[in-house]
């Protein structure tokens, strides 16, 4: 517990917030899982002509039985911070979860990475087939907006619009989407990314759908704006913190741990602030972005009710996979 | 003019309201290739980390400079019965032709329908590479919703988010992309689909996009329930004429006229009306579709300013492209 002396959480109660931390992550998976399978359910929706058993069956592979579900729970847990909880939480959490599922599925592809193995399976084309994979990918990043539209959602309109276009604009041709592509080009180039380009890809390629999760909860929650922008903050250093955790992982990880090929960047010459800074500097980065993000939970004034989004930025930086 | 006795449209004045009509197609294909390059412009928007130039050039090279933008054109027109105009209608239009303009970029790649061609050119995987023409396609896919989103689309976010719904079901696992994995299925199954089967698959892969396009009309317009279901009826009409004439065209179709190779379906055993049904009969159901849309016009009480979406119900089924 590095960090038991900074933020909101202090001395012998981290071992206590520990533990509460764990029981809802365990319970954000759990709900998020029972909320995807609700979604993806054989009977079409009013406006639906009818659900292809095949295709259903690979959205399913994608965003079923796996992961730590953590974009999920940061929805969850910041939408609770405003006392939001229930179908609303769960709905846009589960929305950030497809889209998350379907760019694993979409990265895995032989024209992209080219994984075999995702979370301790075969990657959906292996499971399935290429073209499975691309529309299965297609199909979870349609019903994304498709759940976060409908009434079910909120009752509030202005709330559905709000979050339709905060996760479009993550996770499309400004974020996620547009940070893979940069990634791709990256591996192909003839020099190595600048420390400055390789910060911006990741917080386009990861960060932009992990600092999203965190306005999610605002945005249900009615968040003022000044709060918005300190639970942002959070997000975006979480964000910064979570990419590095993940490129010391590859660098010293094991496969068994990871449920996926480790090793793969520096074989693929990725852009990594370890290949910039080497691990001793970069794992001081990371420790120096938890606290920073601990400090922005400080910042929101909503004391001791942002713990386990505290606990959540340590765990992140020094989770095992 | 074979249908020129029926529907709102009478005798001599068929001629005159094609001119019209064909005015009116090249106006909302300009104005659709202008919306596009605008909201594909280099600059990135609030909350967009950057625009990467290659990704968002593959984004421009699918859904610029090309076709007939047909769907745009049923939704302005659409939109027009009710008096609505400008800025709304077009963004509303141009989010539909980014949503087809994807499914056409991922349907060509090698794991799909494996073309080389499309618009007269080379397709996206060709031009760039497999790994930019899907993360293309999902940049589009995403930005569509995005623009829905947006509250420069409409004031009224109730409106916004009924356009999101809308288009997320039309276009997802209960429409376009299940219609396209029924479409992969039908190749590979040892037994030719059904006739029920065959119209359910182009309904879902074809008919629901056209039909929306219509929707998208009376969702920006207000329109009260029995005129709403009304121009669905000639969308569905419309959308099930379309796929005849698409089929006849493949089967009977010149390259250079098409700008994308011909004669694939029966190569490829796809599931075809004029499969089932042999050409004649084929043409005859198509006619009667066409009859049945203009008829749908009529129901809607709207009068004479349905004739040009009349004309272009006769003019998606004659159509030599």
């Amino acid at each position: 517990m590095i960090f038991s002396g900074k933020g909101p959480m202090i001395g012998d109660a981290a071992m206590t917030e520990d533990a509460d931390f764990r029981r809802r992550l365990d319970e954000a998976a759990g709900a998020t899982e029972s909320t995807l399978a609700t979604l993806l359910g054989a009977e079409p929706l009013p406006g639906e002509i009818a659900r292809p058993a095949r295709l259903l069956e690979a959205m399913r592979y994608v965003a079923l039985g796996g992961g730590k579900r953590l974009r999920p729970f940061l929805a969850l847990e910041s939408a609770r911070l405003f006392g939001v909880e229930g179908e609303s939480a769960r709905r846009a959490a589960a929305a950030i979860e497809m889209i998350h599922c379907y760019s694993l599925a979409h990265d895995d592809l032989p024209a992209m990475d080219d994984d075999d193995l995702r979370r301790g399976r075969p990657t959906a084309h292996k499971a399935f087939d290429e073209a499975t994979a691309i529309l299965a990918g297609d199909g979870l990043l349609t019903y994304a907006f498709d759940v976060l539209a409908d009434p079910a959602t909120h009752a509030d309109a202005q709330i559905r619009a709000r979050l339709v276009l905060a996760l479009a604009r993550a996770s499309g041709l400004g974020g996620m989407v547009g940070g893979q592509a940069l990634d791709l080009e990256a591996e192909k180039a003839s020099s190595p990314l600048s420390q400055e380009e390789t910060l911006r890809l990741q917080a386009m390629k990861t960060g932009a759908l992990l600092r999203i999760s965190v306005d999610f909860g605002a945005i249900l929650g009615g968040a003022s704006a000044p709060v918005a922008a300190a639970l942002g903050r959070y997000g975006d250093a979480l964000g910064a913190a979570f990419q590095i955790a993940d490129d010391i992982l590859d660098a010293e990880g094991d496969e068994a741990a990871l449920g996926k090929r480790a090793g793969k960047d520096a074989e693929r010459n990725k852009a990594t602030l370890i290949g910039l800074l080497g691990l001793d500097k970069a794992r001081e980065r990371r420790d120096a972005l938890v606290e920073a993000a601990i400090e922005a939970l400080g910042e929101t004034g909503l004391g001791a009710a942002t713990g386990v989004l505290a606990e959540a930025a340590r765990f992140v930086a020094l989770r095992s996979n």
